[in-house]
């Protein structure tokens, strides 16, 4: 098998992939490609909701008898264990694959063994094909929770030139453009849970629901978690029955991740005294910063209080993406643990 | 003359106009490119120091003979007057060239008129050739001066993601990577004058100088304009002896702009006070703001009192260019003028 078709089986399997990120817990978003035995995609496949098939038997399917002999391109390696579904090694074995190219080692003790079970039964496995955009893809979150028992973390914000989230009146509607905020909202429809501070529920009122581009919900609304010492009002939106609201007496980062400790992909909306806390704790996983083509000169910044004193000490992170979205700038980045 | 040859000319004059950038003061940077008959590059030209030929000359020089029936490609409209050097509309009839692009119709009431000398002389001659680029590029100071009678300034900042341009203890090197810093420096050497603040000076202490990668200085150094109503001390670095300085008892951006009247292109590097007062008064034409990949949460914003008080007036930019610098992320916008 040459580079090419691998490669391109590869990033075929990344998508499929992202494409069911969201709704797969509690078992990762994994996509899978099966090619023939002359190199011709046969079957693409993506783990179905909890209870039903993983990639590889949805890629199987879809590839028939053309397995026999053919290639297998997993973002994860085959699972060897029997949960609600049957072994994903021994479905590969069964179907006659000749080869398992996989990207990421699967770090869950009970699924994992898989890839010794393939050779075992005379499979050439090559494990870390495509390691770096599986690990940054859709399996992100997954990953680290599984590494480190935490979900996985990421902060998003919107702010002017000068990092400020509002005016100095505190009016913020809108700093980012129409096509910053819809991505939000297809963001939101993907993950388990968003954190917002009880100063951002005071201030702004927010439903933080995730919506369609016409306006109406998301069929998947993530858990809304309001965390905080201030009263919040009845009244409050984000209280409404659309979906479930937690309230948290706590500014704790560790406190917070402990009660949603049974979640993967937990979204931070701020405010800043909460930013600056997670920030300050090292539990943000990632930032997505929405930059507008805006200067205010004054109001709220985006964060405040992470524990930075002198330059020194500075938060440093990596970029990984840098993305235009209408007006304005989308970075992407991860912390730098040089 | 087919489209892809005049492209590629189009892109070289571009070019050859930006590499003399800062060095033609108060001529403009022009490039030109002659293209023989066959649509071959001939000759390539850029504005020599003040007192030398303009482009079109050093590219009329460069094909010879060739020129004889060939193609013009410039970024200005060529001058009809005839200052220290004869017009190049005068030299591009006599080389008998057939047709002649411009990008930029020449706004200088003397030089104008180019366009009208070369049809009557029975060249075709087609402006707007490449007009966006052109006006973007090398030309843009010169032109925003013969427009407005005024300097262009870019207003040039280096920030964390949270906008803060040094840390809670005022330190702030370095916030920007080596690559940035060694970008501004280069820019600086191209530069007629750099204006900072007093505050900047009591607290940085700063040589404004243009350096080289070695750390020696670059053969063109801007003039150093200090303003505010603040006393500097005598020893301050930027009132050494390598390169002049104007210290201005005032802070009202117009006030600045007319001492600097015989400048085209003005760098304002801050602080965040001067910085606000240039931007409330509309009189930054361009942004450079160089964000790096660390959060302070607390520290100096990079901008203050821009007299925005409310979300509806906030100052609103367009982005013309999204670059990464090493780990920082250089983002450079223009005033939005819907």
């Amino acid at each position: 098998m040459s580079g090419a078709p691998l490669e391109a089986a590869l990033r075929l399997a990344l998508d499929a992939g992202e494409s069911v990120r969201g709704t797969t817990s509690p078992n990762p978003p994994v996509g899978a490609v099966i090619l023939d035995a002359a190199g011709q995609v046969a079957g693409v496949g993506a783990t179905r909701p909890p209870g039903g098939p993983h990639a590889e038997v949805v890629a199987l399917e879809a590839a028939g008898e053309r397995a026999r002999g053919g290639t297998a391109v997993v973002t994860l390696e085959p699972c060897n264990h029997t949960g609600r579904t049957g072994p994903c090694a021994q479905a590969l074995l069964r179907a006659g694959v000749a080869a398992v190219y996989y990207a990421v080692a699967d770090p869950h003790p009970a699924a994992a063994g898989g890839a010794r079970t393939l050779r075992d039964g005379g499979v050439r496995v090559h494990g870390g094909f495509g390691a770096e955009p599986a690990e940054a893809g859709a399996l992100r979150a997954w990953l680290h929770r599984q590494r480190t028992g935490r979900p996985h973390v990421t902060w998003k914000y919107a702010a002017s030139l000068d990092g400020r989230s509002a005016a100095a009146d505190g009016t913020s509607r809108w700093i980012s453009g129409p096509q910053s905020r819809a991505r939000v909202h297809a963001e939101r429809s993907r993950l388990d849970a968003i954190v917002v501070g009880t100063g951002t529920v005071l201030a702004d009122d927010p439903w933080l629901t995730a919506r369609l581009p016409d306006g109406s919900l998301a069929p998947h609304q993530p858990l809304r978690v309001v965390v905080g010492r201030s009263e919040i009002p009845k009244t409050a939106r984000v209280l409404d029955d659309v979906a479930p609201t937690l309230v948290l007496r706590t500014h704790d980062p560790d406190e917070v991740l402990g009660a949603l400790a049974d979640r993967v992909d937990v979204l931070l909306e701020g405010g800043p005294r909460l930013a600056g806390a997670f920030l300050a704790a090292g539990r943000v996983d990632r930032i997505q910063a929405y930059l507008a083509p805006v200067l205010l000169g004054s109001g709220p910044s985006a964060v405040r209080d992470a524990g930075v004193r002198t330059i020194a000490e500075a938060l440093r992170f990596r970029r990984e993406r840098v993305e235009t979205v209408g007006a304005d700038v989308l970075l992407t980045l991860v912390p730098d643990r040089e």
